[in-house]
């Protein structure tokens, strides 16, 4: 978990994402379901729910680090750009520090899609249990 | 959206809610599917995933506001105590600023759970499109 250490994983937000995530958390708000009332508000489609990409971050942290035994402590988002159904993200992520004597370790990560637009970008902590 | 506005709204993370998130990211850090690996790192029980509460956070934003035209710009949430399966977690959200000429708001919230233990806490700011 050295400074520096870089790490890049893809997802992709396909209908089984998105409709599973409408599907749990019920956020059927019209930017994300309503296509004209998306591009009435100047988007090309209905917008992906920005916490699918949390989703993601979930994902990165619990299966993609090298080890297991971790937590999250913190984390920042900020969307930088819409996203949309069947957009193809890669996170990449990279450590800016690594505290051992209390075993936390800081991330910094940005998501761009397949068109290299950056799309988000963040920080977060995770603790090593 | 007058600054100190508040809000709160009760969500459980019931068996659908945590074995649709799992299904959906593919999460199966052991500290969130494996009882006896969490007791063993000092957890009452499996841990549910921190970006559950996110998506809470989604449903708050888009279905729980006094108006349907929003989009989140930024998120920040500190993982305070862990969350179980069935607890019942209330989201208590204040208008922290209101910039009516930029169409931002901020706010801050925490969640607590059935015993009112603050379990996260954090900011977000939404635009309103």
């Amino acid at each position: 978990m050295e400074k520096g250490k870089a790490f890049q994983q893809t997802y992709k937000i396909n209908e089984s994402v998105y409709k599973g995530f409408v599907s749990i958390f019920q956020d059927n708000n019209p930017l994300h379901t309503d296509e004209k009332f998306a591009q009435k508000k100047g988007f090309k489609s209905k917008v992906m729910h920005g916490n699918i990409l949390n989703g993601f971050i979930s994902h990165f942290v619990g299966e993609c680090l090298p080890i297991k035994n971790v937590i999250i402590h913190t984390q920042e988002i900020k969307y930088l750009k819409p996203v949309y159904l069947n957009d193809i993200l890669i996170i990449h992520v990279e450590v800016e520090d690594y505290f051992k004597s209390v075993k936390v370790v800081e991330f910094k990560f940005y998501f761009e899609n397949q068109n290299k637009d950056k799309v988000a970008k963040g920080k977060l902590t995770i603790g090593v249990i």
